[in-house]
This record gives structure tokens, C-alpha cells and sequence, in this order.
């Protein structure tokens, strides 16, 4: 059978991984797809570079837009990143009537509704397996694996970088700053890392899933965002002192009135799973209804891992192209005519156990304060402990139970305002994932 | 969309499960299915039991094979399990030209090849997501997300009977037998519990998952299988304090020379993620050479999980049957016409590092002479320690580095030859999964 066609945009970390799977797993692929998988051209911006990598068989351009329109072209790979020319290149593909391929969860979570219609109405396979989670096959999991289930739940560790920050922050005792530098000068984090430590990446992520496990349109301007800068190292002491272990997490939880959606440091107990997904690894737990917890764990980035999954997809490209469209697997699991539009939940209304932190006036009194104030607001305290400071002071320390955010966040308020408290609250959420 | 119309060959803890998950879940599965799932008609044992369960819509019948002959019914739904009944309707439901999803390891493992050729020519899928982990969408990982990979290796927890007995051991600190005993009592483990226990169902699902991960034809004959009778409580502890725990694992590797395919109590390092799975959950690690590790975890039995599995792979026949067929995705991964016939290796050519333990009399130049045996083998130990046992007896616990079986063999008839060696000596394997 002739081979499948692909153009591949962007060359850099990912596009580079692909071709060395390419190369280095072609027979095998071949044995899997029943056809091989070609590389026809690539597009980048050192047109010269790339010659050196890929020969003289492989066209070169630095033209994008002209891979999209190439009549030669089956699958256009995208690999870029960014959200213009990316955007401008897929969608000119999709109405040549091609299959894409990308890694992009930046521009599918901002953009995703609009690519995804345009390739609908072309009749053409939209596939993004390398866009969450590098190698694990997670969207192929929740879209394909469990379509049996009404989805309760999926929370992640989803963004390596600040994974790899937390286990270092836990392991070495370290403040975040300096672990920040670290993984700075190790490439394990950008030289801005913004889009990674406040959790833009993750919640770009997480905004797939929540489509793929609901059934509702990508709304990533809905999710709701905290990152790690402001974490303390003392938070990660206290919190094991309870039982538990800190992790940047992105949870999604379908509730009778609507959906959270949601990425921020969270509490999880030291014993669960999740808990114990250390370094640059992610993981992704997932509650369905009937098949109840189920989890996929792996190498969440880098060339190679994320390079699996962009093949991956081709190879279901390759298989499922001459299916009729109407039967292939839609792009957000549901079908686009069984899609729903329930409502992101605002955070006030989320619910959630808490651990706050304060300091205070070490004197009689101060704790039935708080506690007054605490259940003044309907919200009961499951653990508590106090650590005394010197100069008279004292930190304390409570893990709720569950209660609406907004209430604690009322209560937070009122205990700010009392004279005996003499820092900011800190407070994190705490899940527990069961 | 004309609903698709399946028959039910069993209505018991799975079938009744499907059909729970069917009646409960019906429309979110049609909002990714984009077309009804329906329950035509069942073949039970006891008719009147069934009618209660399902009503009157729904045909009731004691007769497997009309359900495989009517030409009302797309997909035979095999839930009854055995190897005759079963392979007879499925041959024949193939012949009319039905799909097959199934849950039957047994038989898959024993027959599948036959089964998969009959359905290859006949162009019908035959799905059986059921039949590995339960719940956890194993098969399609292997099967489709990961299909950019040379597969290096799989280990699982595969068998939750298993797996709930060796937690308990551990935890609780009690034998085999009690713990057995036990499980029984609960319901985790069978009247007869002999398929679990002695790994043979672990090595049927084991067969499949190494076809799917290197594209060979299922041998379930040529399984290696040591089950968990003849473990004692002492080994569990004595391999805590080596920092190993040890579970009951399926491992299938490609080596330079064939192919590992083995079921055995195996101890690995407690801080794996593997180590930590409790109970009767499962979880399946895989090592390819492009995405690196992945696991996946879940529950491996029970009505809901493995039908869970069950309606995934009726959602996905549903999807892909108007595909040609040489476009779905083939059966055991690996196009048909590209299957190899790489040997399994004999379990002497298997190399790992072992756990060894015997008592001996407690006297001078005995650890020399036992050294002696060990080096003379070319077995090199990595770690050692002695323990008094009263009597002028001690007992010995070798850690050896990675070594041949058959090496290891030759050396235990030695040292099992020694007048100071006074009990059998008790050999389990020890894999780091890295």
C-alpha cells in the first residue's frame, strides 16, 4: 500500500523526536500500520539546519503555508507551537481536505472549537495525543478506554517541570526560588517559566481533558489558575506532618451544577498514588462511574515520550483515513452534535477540604477565636496544630473538612481582619482522590 | 442512527454488569457511540432468571448458538466463559459475519490464533479489552497508543486474587493458607481457587499481552507458570528488609534471542510504583524504547470495571464498522501478514537476580563454600545477610546480581548437595523494572 504522506512543521525538540522515531521504528510502525509513514517536507525557519538533519530526500521549506497547501501531502504534523502561524497553517490544511496532527494544547485549549469545526465540516481526523501528557496515551484512555463511563472526576500532575520543583522542594528541603534556578540550569525548566510555574500549561492541558471526559466545548479563558511561586517551603514540612505531600495538580469534577475546573497546589495523601509520582513524571488519575479510579503514568514531555505520541496519532490516521467520517472517533470524545454546555463552576462555589496557616498572638483565647469564626461560617476543622514561634507568636495550622470556598474564603477574611493575626493566610486546597 | 443490536451470551457477573452499565449509562454512551447501544437478545442457563432481570423486550433463550445465527444481532457479546460452548458460538458468529466482543482469556489464549484468522477473513472485529486488567484500558494502549514504540518489556499485577493475597500476607503478617482462606470467605477468591493462584490465569492474559507487544501469535503453552502456594511468610519479610516487596507479576521481555513469557512471585524494589499497588487492584508497566515507562492502574475485576471494558469495546466496534477492514486496527496489534514467529525463550535462558534462602548449620566456612558454588556458576551476589535460627542453625538470604536460570539451577543442586544445607532452598526472582 502506498505510504501515508506527512508535512512536518517545526523541527525543534519534538519535530526532531519525530523523525528519529521515524527512522529509528519505521519497520516496526509499518508492521502496526499496515502502510509506512513517510516525512515528504518539512517546514522550519533554518532551512539549512534542517537539510543537515534530514537529507536530500525530504523537502525543505520555510514556508509553512505552502506544506498546507501541497497536494502531496496527506497529514500535516503540526509542531511549531504558538498560536498565528500554527493556527493559520492548520486551518488552510484542514480546508485542502488534510488530517493534523499536533502537539499544541496552547492554541487547541484557546482555539480548539473552531479548528475542530473546520475540520468537521471537512470531513478530516484532528489528532492531539502529544498535546497532554507527552507519551501517555491519555486521551486515547479517557476518549476511547472509558466511553462506557460517566466520568466523575480526572485530576493530573500534568506539567513536569513544577512536579520536578515540588520533589526537589520536598526531598532537599529547599525554597522554591532556588530549586527554580536549578532546574533552570539543568533544562528542566524554560528561562521563562512562567507559563509552567503559574500553571498556564497545565491548565491549557487540563482544558482538553475536561472536554474529552465531559462532553462540553474547550473554555480554557474559564479555568481557574494558581502556580507555585508563593509556595513555602514550611507548607511542604507541615502538610507532611499531616499526612500529606504537595503536588501541582489540574482537576476537573463534574458537579449536579456544573464543572470545576481548576489547577493549583493541592494537598494529597502521601499514601495515594498520585502522591508518589516524583521528578519530571506526570500522571493522570481518572473516576468513571462504572470502572471507578483508573490511572496512566509516564513521561509527560521531551522529544522522544511526546515524539510516541504524535506517531501514535499518525498511525491512527493512517488506520482510521478511509473510515467514513461519521464513524471515526470524534475529536472531543462526544459527538459534535451531543455536546453539552454546562457551566465552569466559579471557584467560590467549588468544594474542597482546606489547610490554612496563620500567625498569631500567642495567648489565650486566640484559638477559640478562630475556631468561633471557623464554624461561624460552616466550616468544621478536622485537624488542627500549633507550632510555637518565639517573640510570643505562634503558627497554627488547620485542615478542614469540605466546605465552599467562598465560605472559607468569608472566613479567611474575618480572621485576617482580628488584631491577634499577625501574617497573611496561607491556604491550599486538599483533595483526596477516592 | 439505526441502533446497533447485540446478543448476550451469558448474563452473569459480567454480563449482568453490561447490562447494568448499559441501562445506566445508555445515553452518555450514545452521545460518543452517536448511535444507540441495544441489548436484542441473551442466552442464559436459567431463562427465568434472566427474563426478571431484563424484561420482556429483550429475547431470552437458553440456546447460544441461535443467538450467533440470528441475523438480527451485529455483535455476539461472550460472557459465559469455558473453551467449548463458547469457541463453537464465537466460529459461528463469525461465519454469519458478526463482530465478537468478548472477556474470555482462557480461551483467547488457548484458541485465539484460530478465533483471529477466522475473523480476519471474514472481516469482523473481534474485541477483547475484557479480557486483560479488567477495567483499565490495557489493550488499547498497547494495541494504539503506543504503536510508535518498540516494546522492550511488560510486567503486571494482573490477577487481583493474587495481589489482594500477597498485601494481606505482608500487611498483616499471616500465611498463605489463612490469608487464602480468608479471601474465600470474602468472596475474592474462588471456591476452587487453583486458576489464580497458581498463575494460570495471570499467564492467559499474559499470552495475549505479548502478542500485542511484539506481533506474535498467542502460545499460551509456551508460559512459564509458579504460582503463590509454597511462598512463605518469612520470604515477605526477609525481602522488606532487603527493600523488595513481592508480588505475583506477569513479565513478558524481547530479548536478543526470543521472548520472555513468565508468571511467578517476583520481588521488586518497594519503591516502585508497581510495589505500591494494594489489594485487588491491578496495574500493567510497560517499557518502550521511544515513550520509556508508562503504567496503568486500575481495578482488574468485578461486574462494573470489566464491563466498563466490555461497552468501550462495544463503542469502538460501533465506530469502526463501516472502516474496510484492512483499515481498523488489527487484532493483535501487528498487521496479520506481519506477525513473527520469535521463540519463547526456555525459562533457563531467562536472566535476572535472584532472592535465595536456605538453612544451614551454623559453623565455619559454610558462607566460604556456599560462595564458592555461587562464583563457580558465574553468579555474583550483591547482597548477603545471616540470621540465627536456634539448634546451631541459621538461615541464609542471598541477593545475587543478574544471572542465567540455568546458571543458578546448577548452582542450588550444589549447594543442595552440602551435608550442611538442611532445608530445600527457596528461590524467587527479583526484577528492578526500570
Amino acid at each position: 500500500m502506498k505510504p501515508i504522506r506527512i508535512g512536518l512543521l517545526g523541527l525543534g525538540v519534538v519535530g526532531g523526536g519525530v523523525w528519529t522515531v521515524l527512522a529509528q521504528n519505521g519497520d516496526e510502525i509499518t508492521r502496526r500500520a499496515g502502510r509506512r509513514v513517510e516525512v515528504a517536507a518539512v517546514a522550519v525557519r533554518d532551512v539549512a539546519k534542517a537539510r543537515a538533519l534530514v537529507g536530500d530526500a525530504v523537502t525543505v521549506t520555510n514556508d509553512g503555508m505552502a506544506l498546507a497547501l501541497d497536494p502531496d501531502i496527506d497529514i500535516i504534523v503540526e509542531l511549531m507551537g504558538g498560536d498565528t502561524l500554527a493556527r493559520d497553517c492548520i486551518l488552510a490544511a484542514i480546508d485542502q481536505g488534510k488530517h493534523i496532527v499536533t502537539a499544541n494544547k496552547a492554541l487547541l485549549a484557546v482555539h480548539g472549537n473552531e479548528i475542530f469545526a473546520a475540520a468537521q465540516a471537512r470531513g478530516v481526523m484532528v489528532a492531539f495525543e502529544a498535546a497532554v501528557a507527552g507519551g501517555i496515551p491519555i486521551i486515547k484512555a479517557i476518549r476511547e478506554g472509558l466511553t462506557a463511563n460517566r466520568i466523575q472526576w480526572v485530576a493530573g500532575i500534568i506539567n513536569g517541570t513544577t512536579n520536578f520543583i515540588l520533589s526537589e522542594m520536598r526531598q532537599r528541603g529547599l525554597p522554591f526560588a532556588e530549586v527554580l534556578a536549578e532546574a533552570q540550569r539543568l533544562g528542566y525548566a524554560e528561562a521563562d517559566p512562567t507559563f509552567d510555574i503559574e500553571g498556564v500549561d497545565a491548565a491549557h492541558k487540563l482544558t482538553l481533558l475536561a472536554s474529552l471526559a465531559f462532553g462540553i466545548p474547550v473554555q480554557f479563558d474559564k479555568a481557574t489558575t494558581e502556580g507555585l511561586p508563593g509556595l513555602a517551603s514550611e507548607d511542604i514540612l507541615h502538610a507532611a506532618r499531616l499526612g500529606y505531600r504537595i503536588k501541582l495538580l489540574g482537576i476537573t469534577r463534574r458537579r449536579p451544577d456544573g464543572i470545576e475546573l481548576r489547577v493549583h497546589p493541592t494537598l494529597v495523601p502521601e499514601d495515594c498514588l498520585l502522591a508518589n509520582v516524583e521528578g519530571a513524571m506526570n500522571a493522570v488519575l481518572v473516576r468513571g462511574d462504572v470502572v471507578g479510579l483508573s490511572m496512566y503514568y509516564g513521561q509527560g514531555a521531551g522529544a522522544l515520550p511526546t515524539a510516541s505520541a504524535v506517531v501514535a496519532d499518525l498511525v491512527d490516521v493512517a488506520r482510521l483515513q478511509m473510515a467514513d467520517p461519521e464513524h471515526r472517533v470524534p475529536h472531543l470524545a462526544f459527538q459534535p452534535d451531543a455536546m453539552v454546555d454546562i457551566p465552569i463552576l466559579p471557584m467560590a462555589e467549588v468544594r474542597s477540604s482546606f489547610y490554612l496557616r496563620l500567625r498569631v498572638d500567642d495567648r489565650p483565647g486566640v484559638l477559640a477565636d478562630l475556631a468561633r469564626i471557623l464554624s461561624g461560617a460552616g466550616i468544621s476543622v478536622g485537624s488542627m496544630f500549633q507550632q510555637p514561634h518565639g517573640d510570643r507568636q505562634a503558627d497554627i495550622i488547620f485542615l478542614t473538612h469540605e466546605a465552599r470556598e467562598g465560605d472559607v474564603d468569608t472566613a479567611l477574611q474575618a480572621m485576617q481582619a482580628q488584631p491577634f493575626v499577625r501574617s497573611d493566610v496561607t491556604r491550599l486546597r486538599v483533595e483526596n482522590l477516592s
